[in-house]
């Protein structure tokens, strides 16, 4: 894994983008090792990602040498750092957490967790095994305005590149979501479209279905809109309550959260409108 | 197979039924090869299937102390004829129907396929190499309830035990419905509640889900809101269009129909409101 | 879930068990909840585990009651202590045994870890941030007798009901295995019995194969070999080398022993032979 | 899919590979759509799919400009002929054939069916319904040389480009396996390498696996240990008895036939030793 260099890009798409990009990789000794495109032919975007074997003597000359050869426009991202920084907000559930916690103590997560916020403290002593600084901002006895200003002003000194709510059941304003554009992650307790809005899983079991299922996406200010970055389902049958629904459900979310996460690390998701790319 | 009795119960729950029910089976000289029970505990609703081995003397002495035995209102069946009689309705997609067609010819399907009825022509001359009647009823130029009786007149002298159908593009109305109440089974071509209404395949891809899927109902008069029968998902990802989706989509709803139709071939679905209880 | 009485019973296939048994069941004054019932045709026995509300008055009437209604040598378990004990042997790898802290930490895993034991150190600090007592039983530099028998004077002192191998990877001799017959739990890294032996991802990298899995199994004294009782799968692509598929491997490991134990603690679990009968 | 260019390579590993071919497809006017690529690291080889718009104006000379950028014996196939002609082997069993002819009869299957050849007469005036003709070629009472020259003087003629055993249970000899060497696919009924040999499902039963499967294989003089190009499983229980286990099978080995198929059908599988790149 040592001594390789990632290059991903995003634009409009054009004829000859992978001759010219190819080209330009080999100009400055890079070697392909894999190579993952698409072309959006509804809205005429081109998506790419490389690894390549080496490190370019100058990372900016790289840049430079693609951007002119590229549309207008184009997002171009030469090595982003791989150790990306977590902030995770949780409420009273552990599942999704601990799964973060044990990853990141065995370091499988390839993550920095700097740092845990809860609106309770139920996880802050399992937090802290784990020598992960845990915070309470409780939203009790105070406006949504004045929480989340509480909650930013934890958050933004540790600069996180994502922000995971790991179960995390307050919805956020539009405000909030903006100054966090494009890093906050959420798992969401269904396979959505189904079951948008409150108890989904009480939603479920009144429909009879015989699937349950969860969804890890980004947050837009369309509630449960944001573009989807993993989904999972899992076979129910009519045995199945609500408790045990919850229960089936948890271990979906986790293994959901968890996937989304090690691809977000991976730099394998590119957004496009409310559409995810994931270069698997 | 042979020499076997099936019982189906269904009634309020109550103490002791299992024992007594298992008692006057006994007295009828049968023995429990399988019994799969039930309690709806939220409805006080309790469901039975059991297999026997051996035939009574008297199915008729036997539902009457079954009925003795019972709450008021319990639903016993006793045997039901395991070959049942099937009416597949289609339009122009052949997926499904070829699949309960094939299965048919080589006799796993458990069934007795009396007549394939279509809105189009489409699909007659493959009908007809299996030797099953094909019947158009064209719904153009006249009214639906024209339509639907012409539907009607031919569906009903077959007096079929379910109507499937298969890919049928026509939405029924209330009082088809009630005509042929808990007989009418659909494939809807998507994961309900997800993508409710017309085109699925493309509100799925404009919603980007990374998982699709398909589902056997039974129809109510509530469009796309029967009680569920089967449900099954595929992981797809953002390099399927619309296209793609639809070729995907129809190996599910053509597993998923059969497995439905399996099901109530076999006796082991059983409604509950809205909802179905099934003993796999 | 208080208030409730499980019953076990295996024996030899009769005309009339189930009828006889939840008549004895009724005069005890409990009501069935649910049943579930095997015959093994082959074998001519019977499997039954039954959930009845209500606690009997006299467990062991009720014990002498089925005994003297049931053939010879039946086992009937009735209320078997649901809070079992167990202890977990480890070598170096984390994500089972991590899995299985995290669980009991927080009361879902519905057993009472008792110890953890590790022929290496490697596992001790994350263990006792669980508050778990953890021993290091080094294999080196003695006989393998000796390694066993320090093993085994350790946790007969727990009386386990179940010892889990959490990716326990030293080789347990005949004498070992049968003084802890029927409670040792293996979880063992591939879609048994594909790959038996050393090195199973190795082996299905060199296969070439599309699918890996995961088995846990009660272990015998046929290495291998033991009754399976949970088995998973994954499907893997030519891109998969070696590191890549222990790292898939892992999480269905994980989860298939999750699984298994899950089951285990739940009474769901039945042995014949070299088979299991499980209750779901 | 018209005015498409798909592009093939196997060869040797070397550096600045994709830039070069990228090179060579834009100086030919073409527009890569997607690409595809993989390098064996073990073995040092290139595998790369590329699919373009537009079609070369010579493609002997865009064969000719690969091939002298490329390192000695690259294998460079331009625009493999889209519908390719099979032949169809079978022995008694409907379920993969049936489901090969019903895509064929709706053009679905994108190849062309040229013959089916059956070592017994039971599926030939169904495969004739469908106007494919259908040759038996009897084994009995004679040698297995006498029945494999007859097999092939039938099929030589149809030039195919794969021979598919859709559950043709006669073991073929090194010398026919040579003559239609890299043409021969076959539908194993297990999950290899599980269960090699005779009676799967039996083996099965009496390991007491919790999963069956199937595997789609190209056939070398190996029993079962040809290449594999699919795989497929499904959970089963304990009871599951061998018929029931053949059933469910039944449904596996024609979808994962099936989905061979399909990827052969667009040149998505490639070979290297004893294993298989497929591009999905």
């Amino acid at each position: 894994m040592h001594s390789q260099t990632l290059i991903l890009i995003q634009c409009q798409d054009a004829v000859g983008l992978v001759a010219s990009i190819a080209q330009i990789i080999a100009k400055h000794q890079l070697n392909i090792v894999t190579m993952r495109e698409f072309v959006d032919e509804e809205n005429k975007k081109f998506f790419l990602r490389v690894v390549c074997s080496g490190i370019p003597a100058s990372p900016a000359a790289l840049q430079q040498d693609l951007h002119a050869d590229l549309p207008a426009n184009a997002l171009v991202t030469i090595n982003p750092d791989r150790q990306k920084k977590l902030v995770v907000l949780v409420t009273k559930e552990h599942h999704c957490l601990a799964d973060i916690l044990v990853r990141h103590f065995f370091e499988t997560l390839n993550a920095d967790v700097k740092a845990v916020v809860g609106n309770y403290d139920t996880l802050k002593s399992f937090t802290e095994k784990f020598d992960i600084p845990y915070y309470v901002v409780s939203h009790e006895n105070k406006s949504k305005e004045q929480f989340e200003t509480e909650l930013a002003e934890i958050i933004e000194p540790f600069n996180p590149d994502y922000i995971v709510l790991a179960k995390f059941m307050r919805i956020l304003s539009p405000s909030f979501v903006s100054r966090f554009e494009n890093k906050l992650i959420n798992i969401h307790h269904s396979f959505l479209p189904a079951f948008i809005g409150a108890n989904p899983y009480r939603q479920a079991y009144k429909r009879g279905v015989k699937i349950i299922g969860a969804t890890a996406h980004f947050v837009t200010n369309d509630l449960d809109e944001g573009p989807i970055i993993v989904q999972r389902t899992k076979s129910i049958n009519h045995s199945y309550d609500v408790p045990n629904l919850v229960t089936a459900g948890k271990e979906i979310e986790k293994a959901v959260l968890s996937h989304a996460i090690q691809l977000l690390m991976e730099d394998r998701v590119m957004r496009q409108g409310n559409k995810t790319i994931v270069f698997e």
